[in-house]
């Protein structure tokens, strides 16, 4: 491609409210530009790349058995309340009505429309399993949309859905999709890690997401420094083993701390070391009210809390509830002389001679032992792994990273089919549930995330089979004949040997050639300058910024070698 | 691909509601679904084919020098209020409010948006001439959604806009994207014409339709039976040269007609040859009144009548206004004895003793002779073109066909480069607005269009570059082992040769497989059957319906000499 055909409006400055690396640049590289708040158009480079994720998805799906087709955006309310999501998505879900007063919602995933589509034709097992697969553009209203393609309202994403007879069928098949997005995400270059998550009601091991590690991430990862042990932070089980201290006992007592509400400051006020405190949390589960406890230097884990409980909504009890239950405010309870009901995380059982809230305004006790002074229903797990536990698969121990979630991988089971009553006849002919996965890759967010990890001070260094084009020529001088023609030869003569090229045939300034040339980070670039005469030419791999002076009977030889 | 691994729900009976021919077969041999009105999922076959589509377009768009983007569909209010189509597109277009209350409009067309995205950055004319183009999603809301994918209210458009400085710029671009159209239909294999079009304001050969050939089209054009003339019908100028009749003219006289209003009713009443009356229309034009002539056999064309008056707006006189411009009712208005304006097609001059309204409540003259009896202002061609004029070119006579449209190309000139303030700096440093040029493909359309022109009563016909598969493999039983592998390794070979095959893997009866086979015609046919354990299979082409058994060791040759 000619540069003077194409559209590349790089900029100078660096866009005001971009706030990282991959939204600055892709922007200022011009593969991109916003329309208005989180809704952006790829331009010509942007789309190219974009085509090129496209096409290592396709052909890993295909690969994973997984069938393309391709559905509308727009959908009728109708599937939305069949499966209730009408009524739970709130506002991040696009509405609209049609000339007939009819109501639609944007599409923000697909299971509605597929399960739909697939219940009326399928109707016994022996059609099954079943894997369909779309890119498509989806529409999610964000709050707050930012950082480029990585929070966007409107968005490209894969989704795939699997239907199937057996829960082994499913498994898989979610096995094979995974497989199928370790290679995608390993071809698109980027350091990810397939990380365990959370999937509600449906057990831990039913769902991983696929997070590439960036500092801008929006997840916390926990992962092992050993193993391949990766859990969002959510998920991560604490396995840690405590030791009982041989200090003795002493007597319980009350303790006046007048103001002293946090953690924190009870600890000032009394001297001592926070693995000493009993930190205690007032949670409304399902209408009951729980007293849930963590040593001081923990944080409770609300989604343990409710898998633990097996409740369907969890929530902190507002200041009022803790007054009306606990008969005092939020920094003075605890779990002495209580009749709620208590659980506690495993760490609690261990503290000697612990501080806890006496359910009395401005007073603690000290000396908590808690099994001789309270009644803990459960020990459990209950919160946050931390840097420095021990990893749950018994090797090595566990570091934080931040990651942008590119994948994600899900065994939904019948939540959709039951809701919508899809059925197939098993094979006894019995009427039965399909069973469901679903499977989504954030096809604009991927292009984004190859963006935050590759690049350097000039601009973007993209992988060699993301880059828009592979080779980028610049002659120097356009106004000079011998550089014109010798871009020009060297152009057609790379492209008919099967290369992308862009070709800079501006008539601008080396300088601002130069600087557009590393802003959109084409892996070769090849200068014609002074010694176009003599058939030499500048090569520079753009990723280290080794030049090369080469001559042209050596020019295609040393570019396949970079390459 | 396995047919037990991917989605093609056929249907035995024709779904109700399905007129023609495309939408009844696309659905039958389950190409796509209907969602709700005018709202198609493509399944996995007619995916593939719109991949295929998609691919030659995307081909010769790249040979035509126009770049791809990819705009989004969710475009912010402001712009089409800049433009003014906020105000004028009335309920066709989609529109919606985000979160925050913001309105959006679901692009129907992407002027507005590609405008404003040029604006900021060209603004020179050495960055002119530009073309770029995308292949997306566009939503209309039909007030009558019929046809499947040719009339819908969601579907797949390639829309390309080109910017220039200069007119010849613009006339060089519309001269290649319509060579490049012409490759595209000429590639999927489609009877078509390319046919002037109404352009408004922009003159009469600044813009072509892309007609498919068919009964079912909602166009009809005007072509001629000998060259390569071809126009809708709403647009060919009428250049019949008629005769005087060597007739005496005979004194003007008034003549009672009774209830009789129309021309027919007239003509019959008084025993003439409708070729004698003179028909006359009163047309508000702009805010004023214009009574139009044409002779009684021809039909007045409005869009004419506009074009000729250089008009903004024309629209018949309603009968409130009749009555109080004329003094009468419709069907006794005429030309003689008014003072209202009064133009004529040319073949009312050559009317002599002719028959006309008196503007006198069921009256009417007979022997007019037009420039004795009334005063016309002008005589124009203010006729549609009919069945056996002569073509416009000289070549021929006219004929008429029913067109699908497929693509529009459009020299816009400066109607949104004016309205966005999109301008660039000429040589002498004057800024100039941008002359601009739109093409549309209606991709999902194109692949309807195919499908009316190539089936039979048996099912589709894919012509072999937009087939979804080359070749449909058909054991007939497969539970004869025989028959399964000898399938599933030619299947194998076959695709390692490259070739696209659908292996029909289901245990079902051979009548149902023959039958889906021919529904979904795949060019190629290779039956296994009884002769499997010779190494003999039946190979049958779906368009001429020759079958013929071939060894396996001549298959593959064979296969190619179908293709």
């Amino acid at each position: 491609m000619k540069q003077s055909m194409t559209f590349i409006p790089t900029l100078r400055e660096t866009p005001a409210d971009a706030e990282i690396k991959s939204h600055q640049l892709l922007l200022r590289a011009g593969f991109m530009k916003q329309n208005t708040s989180g809704i952006y158009s790829f331009l010509p480079l942007g789309k190219r790349v974009l085509a090129k994720v496209e096409q290592i998805i396709r052909e890993e799906m295909e690969n994973a058995g997984v069938v393309e087709m391709f559905m509308p955006a727009l959908q009728q309310a109708e599937l939305w309340q069949e499966s209730g999501r009408w009524y739970t998505y709130g506002s991040e879900l696009m509405r609209m009505k049609d000339r007939h007063g009819r109501e639609f919602a944007l599409g923000a995933t697909h299971e509605e429309v597929i399960t739909s589509l697939l219940r009326d034709d399928v109707k016994s097992y022996k059609k099954l399993p079943l894997s369909l697969y779309q890119i498509q553009t989806k529409y999610r209203d964000e709050a707050r949309p930012r950082f480029g393609l990585l929070r966007g309202r409107e968005f490209i994403m894969k989704d795939a859905y699997s239907f199937h007879a057996s829960k082994e069928s499913l498994d898989e098949t979610y096995d094979r999709i995974f497989q199928a997005y370790s290679n995608i995400f390993e071809r698109c270059g980027l350091n990810y890690r397939a990380v365990i998550a959370d999937s509600g009601a449906m057990g831990g091991k039913d769902t991983h997401e696929f997070m590439v590690l960036s500092e801008v991430g929006e997840d916390t990862i926990a992962y092992s420094d050993t193993s391949s042990y990766a859990a969002n932070i959510e998920m991560a089980p604490v396995v840690t083993q405590y030791e009982m201290s041989s200090e003795e006992q002493l007597s319980i007592e009350k303790i006046a701390t007048p103001g002293q509400k946090t953690i924190e400051e009870v600890r000032q006020y009394l001297s001592v070391d926070s693995t000493r405190v009993i930190k205690s949390l007032l949670f409304k589960v399902d209408d009951e009210f729980v007293l849930v406890l963590a040593r001081g230097d923990h944080e409770i884990n609300d989604i343990k809390v409710k898998n633990v409980l097996g409740a369907s909504v969890v929530e902190m009890a507002d200041p009022n509830e803790v007054k009306e239950i606990m008969k005092c405010s939020i920094g003075s309870i605890g779990p002495v002389n209580t009749n709620v009901k208590v659980i506690a995380d495993h760490a609690v059982k261990y503290i000697v001679n612990g501080i806890a809230g006496a359910n009395e305004e401005d007073v603690h006790y000290k000396n908590v032992n808690i099994d001789r002074d309270a009644k803990v229903e459960r020990y459990e797990d209950l919160r946050f792994i931390l840097e420095g536990d021990p990893s749950p698969d018994g090797k090595g121990v566990i570091k934080f990273a931040k990651g942008i979630e590119v994948g994600h991988v899900f065994k939904l089971g019948t939540r959709y089919s039951e809701a919508m009553n899809a059925t197939v006849l098993d094979e006894n002919g019995k009427a039965k549930h399909m069973i469901m996965g679903c499977y989504g890759i954030g096809v604009s967010r991927t292009l984004a995330a190859v963006a935050e990890q590759y690049n350097d001070e000039s601009g973007l260094l993209w992988p060699e089979n993301l880059a828009p084009y592979q080779v980028h020529i610049v002659p120097v001088n356009m106004k000079n004949d011998e550089q014109k023609k010798l871009g020009e030869d060297l152009y057609n003569q790379l492209k008919d040997q099967g290369l992308e090229v862009l070709l800079d045939d501006r008539i601008e300034r080396a300088g601002v050639k130069f600087n557009d040339s590393d802003l959109i980070g084409i892996p070769v670039r090849v200068t014609v300058g002074k010694q176009a005469s003599e058939g030499i030419v500048e090569c520079k791999d753009r990723r280290t910024g080794e030049s090369k002076d080469v001559s042209i009977e050596e020019l295609s030889s040393y570019i396949n070698q970079l390459l």
